[in-house]
């Protein structure tokens, strides 16, 4: 039986142990995109509605998502759903390999705060609320949060880390997913305990990919071999991957400071020199110990019958005691970089030896260290390679995939990974599953090429950086040239590490505008941010690009001032008021999408379209038809998308429709207004003697007409 | 056994019938000033305590009413405090005869509003919510309410009418409650399903007047004998006590306009032949009718047998349907008042004929009509009593005084009643209870000593217009002037009638000013009107001295924008910001209150204070021990009470202390700031060489000092 069924039933069996009891458990509205039929429900004019939890997470699977998985509904005959996707999805031609990436529309979702709510509206999130159930997000949870997905089109889910991660010396609240400790199990605290301890939070997983299967959604996760917990699992079985310092040293311990070559600089070969010399590194370097195994043997093995038998200590605070190291925190990869050492982070040994480039700079021995070349194994690798460890590493991802049928991953600082590593992760998920796709964080896009050839499908691009600015143009450079890449980027204004686009200059005009427009960016791959849907303002994390109050956009007042989702308890603001207005406009334009999903997506079928002057503050992209490509071709197949990038005033803008018109043949004088995100649908006569399109614009208003 | 032993009963079974049953209800925190120690109890952020609702009520009576209930505890042991507190607590001499409220504070409460909650947060005020428990006010869950104003020092509180009232062409969602349809029922919309069906409204009414003589809080009810709701259910029985026009007339029907005296002229004599004359006065009195018993004897005698078969029928509509007729509305009592007719209520017929100085200005037969004579009966007297209504009328207050245990009355439009009627209804009471205390709806206070002469022991009095207005010194003159009253009047800065203090000019400042320096206005009764002690500022009715936007003064958002308590369902804002700030200032000043009662409340005990100039904003006076006057006295008897009125500026004043020296031969230098709105308790040193206290205020401060 599909997971899925199974947590089916327990639901069932919960509903029915809970007949007559009352529940003043309280949802989002917006969670609630499947008509929820429980008789209990009572709907507070402020957006949440009162149900009965057992009821409300069982309807959605049996009423919203179960329907969905087509016929033949005997126990196991959809078991398949827990495989990739790809396994029932035909391939496209021209998308194999996992590039179907380039048709979908991403939501990146972090599990535990994506569908956290106060449910008993106790003031907190709590783990166990007044009635046993968890205030922070689930997959069980995440199901019901599926319809609003669904609604909005999203066609894959992409899901910030969900490994166990350290509670040790935690950053905010809960700590951060990042700092994974164990690639091998998930984080216990989205196990949700509405099903109870005979169900695993592995067990969730599962059934939420099937689920997410059946409603055609993608699943990726988050992969982060780079860096690891300092209080890592694998350091037990294996201390020799680790970098040590003395323990005491610790509380010093920082990037070291390279005189003469100013701040934020990528390593480069040439660099090492200056590097070596420096006499900060030199210290640097020798603070780093051997690491505690190799150091005393006899003493090492005490110690690991010592942890089997207290299974209750700490690993690393028992190491820390006897031998007095600690393993070192991971700092940037960026010399002179002002971010102090990551504290809860560090970095595998990726190779046994120090860099090649690196040996003849040496004045002596060093033990195992870190530093700039190091961290950057792509450019500067040793000679021995650490295979054990890359042996793990790349059968991460098949474990997920035969566990739980995942069907993409991001590679997080694969920039910092030798080349052959990626390349041996992305060959042994394409085993498993030919169509796997994968994600490069890499924002620079010159490096699109090099990407591509690693055998990532996509990069993530600097869109978060780019169309937020409007007014110096860089809004328009992204849109305009991401065409010329070789591969897909994200169309995106804002993600968990970054800003939200309704904080913006602009606000919710800016928001508006680029979460509409994204989903026709050539090139783009549409990736909506959790919470953007309904404008929130604050971010998950301060990482990227962000303004010094950036982590106190909130009302003082609001429970979350100064919160961020990445580290501590949060829940999205879903009761925002005009929270229903993305999502509205989103599913409207999921169904045109969807209609026309090879108009939109494919880089043959579109036409830049420009304006009197490259000054004028609009961004223009004309779409036909696939097959009809320079013919004449039917009214209803030519489609001009057009927004108002000026966030403060209304413009009256002229798309210059000409190479439209050559590339297509269509030579309309009147249209039709699909859409428009400050209007309704109507005829369109405003064109000019040219056969312009000239109209009046309100501030961020995007229009879509068919000719 | 007592109600309130009963009703303690009743809630322990529910307690033990709902154990491990979880609730999600709340009550604001400001209702439990009893230390509530249910293990389930969990507090909110911002103010709201989520409980089980049965213990909670429960506990209000076990652990906090009860304990004060003395020794004896063996069932019926305690009955008596359902007889009028008179027979509990020893008769202080000169305050025989309900003169007992010149020592108390009172507080004016609607029962359906001062405890309504939305407990289940579905947003909104539900008579069965999620736990098929009422939302709207009860007297079970004023019992908890008490414990705020125990701790406020509320030694009376005075309820607005519980009396059942008409549902019919109700005014709002719920109907005022002074259109009274039967004075012997008490308003079915109190009673709290809380108890289950086997416990009456008047079963729980009992307890709350129980539980307040335990408390030593008097209970006063509003006894509205003037008028009565236009279907009340008297019409069965005696449609001869009410006035009838045609149905079909209702439409029109108006206080008919007389030309040449102005608006809102008070009815004398000598206006009457002019009154009489009016065309539209003529033209009113012809469109009144014979009662529908005497215009047709034996068709009432059907109708009274149908009614009597058919119980569902609404007897007014059906009156309107067999005769045509239905009863007048009432209408203002003063001439040519710009107030439409008061629809929901009518007046009953006093007297069986015209009045006497109006039959030689009727130009020909009429049958029984309202005219501005006619509601004015204290002054236009027919000569047939309508002894079977009076008596009646006089049998309302001992009922509640038998039934229930009521300690006084505030008699509603007492000045529209003829003087005998009065006479008769206060003797009544004080045949049952000597020392039943009577209050005169009386804002003149001219008229005091007519009130006082008739058997009142205190009228209304005007504070609620007056002390507000401090920029016109009308404040001074209330505060300074009302000792020469020859009975107290209300100190108090608004009712259930007007403005909320806080939404005046001033806002909290003067609120805050004014509600503590009621405590010590000489011949002044403190009045705190229900929502007041939170900075309430939606009034409850918008009846007296109100703004065009009076009823729109909260957030358009706010749930209650719009509504009036007195009509709709509406509850207090207890989670206001500020919310302990007057609870936690007025219980300390309870204390010293109530250490020296004496010396706040005798008229002999005070000494008005001046300033340096008349035009200074201070308000001032001093209090010296009863026993001690005009002798050398102790220092800690002799206390100045000082308010800087100008609630925008801080102010210097001077303090001229001669008259109090010379009262009590206090020379002090130095004192004790026992208190302050707005600091610490300290040690005062601020007189000048005249010894005059000199200090300064912070806007709208009051000071205490001792000598």
């Amino acid at each position: 039986m599909s997971k899925l069924q199974e947590l089916l039933a327990v639901l069932d069996e919960q509903v029915k142990a809970t007949a007559g009891h009352v529940y003043n458990y309280t949802v989002p509205d917006l969670w609630n995109c499947f008509d929820y039929q429980g008789e209990e429900l009572r709907k507070t004019p402020w957006g949440e509605l009162v149900v009965n939890p057992y009821r409300f997470y069982r309807d959605a699977i049996r009423h919203f998502i179960r329907p969905k998985a087509g016929t033949g509904a005997g126990p196991g005959a959809d078991a398949g759903w827990g495989e990739p996707l790809s396994r029932h999805q035909a391939v496209e031609p021209g998308l194999e390999g996992g590039d179907w990436i380039k048709r979908s529309t991403v939501y990146s979702m972090m599990v535990r705060t994506s569908t956290a709510w106060d449910h008993d509206r106790s003031g907190n999130l709590e783990d166990d609320n007044l009635y046993g159930l968890k205030e922070t997000g689930t997959f069980v949870k995440s199901l019901a949060l599926l319809s609003l997905l669904h609604k909005m089109g999203v066609t894959c889910v992409y899901l910030l880390p969900i490994s166990k991660f350290s509670l040790n010396d935690k950053k905010g609240e809960l700590g951060s997913p990042y700092g994974v400790s164990s690639f091998f199990k998930l984080d216990p605290g989205l196990k949700d305990p509405i099903t109870g301890p005979g169900f695993s939070v592995e067990d969730e997983f599962r059934a939420f990919v099937e689920a997410c299967h059946i409603l055609g959604m993608h699943v990726m996760i988050d992969l982060i071999p780079r860096t690891n917990s300092v209080d890592s699992e694998l350091v037990i079985d294996h201390p020799d991957w680790f970098y040590w310092i003395r323990h005491e040293a610790l509380g010093q311990y920082r990037p070291p400071y390279v005189p003469g070559l100013g701040i934020q600089i990528r390593p480069k070969a040439e660099f090492l020199p200056v590097i070596y010399q420096s006499s900060e590194v030199r210290h640097h370097l020798a603070s780093f110990m051997e690491n505690p195994k190799d150091a005393d043997p006899g003493k090492w093995e005490e110690l690991l019958a010592f942890i089997r038998d207290n299974p209750g200590q700490r690993v690393m605070e028992t190491v820390q005691k006897w031998f007095g190291l600690t393993v070192a925190p991971a700092f940037s990869d960026q010399i002179n970089d002002p971010q102090p050492a990551w504290n809860d982070v560090t970095f595998f040994r990726m190779y046994l030896d120090h860099p090649v480039a690196a040996v003849p700079l040496l004045d002596r021995a060093y033990a195992p260290y870190i530093l700039f070349d190091v961290i950057k194994s792509n450019l500067f690798q040793g000679k021995v390679r650490n295979e054990p460890l890359w042996e793990l590493l790349e059968g991460i991802i098949p474990y997920y995939q035969e566990h739980f049928g995942i069907d993409g991953a991001r590679i997080d600082m694969g920039h910092a990974l030798p080349r052959e590593l990626v390349e041996r992760i992305i060959q042994s998920a394409r085993e498993v599953d030919p169509q796997f796709c994968f994600i490069a964080e890499e924002m620079e896009i010159e490096r699109a090429a090099s990407s591509r050839e690693l055998g990532y499908n996509m990069i993530l691009g600097d869109g978060f950086i780019q169309e937020p600015r409007v007014l110096e143009y860089r809004t328009h450079r992204y849109f305009y040239g991401a065409r010329h890449l070789p591969c897909p980027v994200y169309a995106c204004g804002e993600t968990h590490d970054t800003p939200r686009l309704a904080s913006r200059e602009g606000g919710r005009d800016l928001s508006r505008m680029l979460t509409i427009m994204n989903l026709f960016m050539p090139n783009g791959v549409p990736f909506i941010n959790s919470g953007q849907e309904v404008f929130e303002l604050q971010p998950m994390n301060t990482g990227l690009d962000c303004r010094p109050n950036e982590a106190y956009l909130l009302d003082p007042k609001d429970p979350y001032y100064g919160r961020l989702a990445l580290f501590d308890r949060y829940a999205l603001h879903y009761l925002n008021a005009g929270r229903w207005e993305l999502p509205d406009q989103l599913a409207w334009l999921a169904g045109l999408r969807r209609d026309h999903l090879a108009t939109f997506t494919c880089l043959d079928n579109v036409t830049p379209l420009g304006f009197n002057s490259p000054r004028d503050p609009g961004i223009a992209f004309g779409f036909n038809d696939d097959d009809k490509r320079g013919r004449m071709v039917q009214e209803d197949s030519v489609f001009v998308v057009v927004a108002n990038t000026d966030v403060h005033n209304p413009q009256y803008l002229t798309v210059h429709l000409q190479p439209l018109r050559q590339a297509t043949g269509n030579s309309a004088r009147k249209g039709l207004q699909l859409f428009s995100s400050h209007g309704l649908a109507r005829e369109v006569h405003d064109y000019d003697t040219h056969g312009n399109l000239s109209m009046s614009f309100q501030p961020g208003e995007v229009k879509i007409i068919r000719m």
